[in-house]
């Protein structure tokens, strides 16, 4: 389970950041990759990418502002020459459909696949399959916008070998029966209980998306006990008055809700071109004077989010 | 009158080419520079050029394929945000003004400026102002494409300043008089016709740009006598049949059209992502065969249009 970042601006494209969109890299868990926001030439950055078109099987749109939604055309389009792709599905608020069906019909686009489209009106669970649920929240921004809480199901614990050891138990399915929590009889007899021989189950991982809001209580619950928490931070955290009349964060708001919710890694993302350099640095420091696991999103970087009990 | 390429490739953005956009640079004629189509990420394009946008005052669309269009929506919301910026005209094919219309609609973008759409469903002269006229022509595609002839009106010539030394005029505003080729008295009584001092008037340039299009006849009396004509080129010069069929034009068909046509130069452009290196190399000498003065175009390459009577 990866993120990577392609476009971590706000508004306008500038030199240093695109303008929004992720990456959310499910690969060995899924053989997908979900997609959250699509501003325009997200096309453009995944190609300098590693990332396959045919992979994305899910998008995830926070709110309609031209800079998360305008590379949705394009993106769809050149997904659909790659050839023998499947379908694929974008959540996000209403008028969303409309955009995309008005440019690809004006353009005469023909999609080789599928799209279905689930509009947001409110918050809940919109995804629950394969091991992932997803769930969504409404923000508080200029029009309407929605969190996103993907949480992987907790996992099995693993077998515990040395402990079984002894039992001198043959190669095959007697081991994948005892690792789902079954009983097996060996062939002398010996009754084994699977759950005596599993470790702790592992909880699953939690990854919050938090594009563009204001503070607002909602983010919390969404953020709670993330491993990675991304939020948008257009504005630097002595901003805070100019951040709520424009209905956005700064970045020790966002350094709260980490601190608060007992999240594991914050990234600020959607910072302003008005922060270079050492302003963006400033941008940084300011939050990690709240929750020092404050790192700032760039363009293309790439973390890796570790299975629990795994990362030490 | 200078041509910047921002855009080269076809129908999906390459690493080495982005799809469809040039400039025209009328900065010291009309200090405005003006598009002709908008693929995605042209926007991002003129963020490594010296262009402003606030100098785009037109923008002629060719035709409403996704690689044309789908940057309008973000340039016109950057070229909002720049502040103090004058209208805009976009010229294009029915259904372009849906397009933007909705998509700045359902993502909220408020438009500091009036945007003009002037629907072309034929051929003629569609601006007339400034000592420029523009004329468009219906193409053979797929769906309804226009090619473009920009005229510069001719001006008138330079006073020939050793044939009127003799008369020892004062500098001044009699010196505008003959130049404008009127009657001036001097105060010894002599009467000066300025159309007697006048070197000979020069032809305006003529630009013409051809995006997608098959071969067909209306190119020619849009290209005829054309200082620059841009020209698509999808396929190479072998590939006449896989073009017709695909509604596009070859290298040979362009460079047919330069040399029958009386054109100074070819550009071609619109050049697949399946011409790379030594391919590209190939499309371009099978039309230098037919017309030596053929160029590549490519992704912000620059080419300056002298006046006529200047270029040697
Ligand atoms: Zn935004
Ligand atoms: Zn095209």
């Amino acid at each position: 389970m990866e993120i990577q970042f392609l476009g971590t601006g706000a508004g306008q494209p500038a030199k240093q950041r695109n303008v929004a969109s992720l990456a959310l890299k499910l690969l060995d868990e899924l053989n997908e990759i979900w997609l959250f926001d699509v501003g325009e030439a997200t096309q453009h950055q995944i190609l300098k990418t590693n990332i396959r078109m045919r992979k994305i099987t899910k998008i995830f749109i926070s709110h309609n502002h031209g800079d998360h939604i305008f590379g949705l055309p394009g993106l769809l389009a050149t997904r659909s020459f790659q050839g023998d792709v499947g379908p694929l599905t974008i959540y996000g608020p209403p008028g969303l459909e409309q955009f995309v069906k008005t440019s690809l019909r004006v353009s005469r686009t023909k999609i080789s696949y599928p799209i279905k489209f689930v509009e947001l009106t409110e918050g809940g669970l919109i995804y629950d399959d394969h091991g992932f649920k997803v769930y969504t929240d409404k923000l508080d921004h200029r029009v309407p916008s929605f969190g996103y809480r993907v949480v992987e199901n907790s996992r099995p614990g693993e077998l515990l070998m040395d402990k079984l050891a002894k039992y001198n138990i043959p190669n095959g399915p007697l081991f994948g029966k005892l690792k789902a929590g079954e009983q097996i009889v060996l062939s002398n007899g010996t009754i084994l209980d699977g759950r005596d021989f599993l470790g702790p189950a592992r909880p699953g991982r939690i990854v919050t998306i938090i594009y563009d809001t204001r503070s607002t209580p909602t983010i919390a619950k969404l953020a709670k006990d993330a491993d990675v928490l991304v939020h948008e931070s257009t504005f630097a955290g002595n901003e805070a008055k100019l951040a709520h009349s424009y209905y956005h964060s700064t970045s020790v708001e966002a350094a709260e809700v980490a601190r608060d919710n007992g999240v594991k890694k914050l990234y600020l993302d959607h910072v302003s071109a008005r922060y270079l350099g050492n302003k963006a640095k400033k941008l940084v420091k300011q939050a990690q004077k709240v929750f020092p696991n404050t790192f700032l999103a760039n363009d293309f970087d790439q973390i890796t989010i570790p299975m629990k009990g795994t990362e030490e």
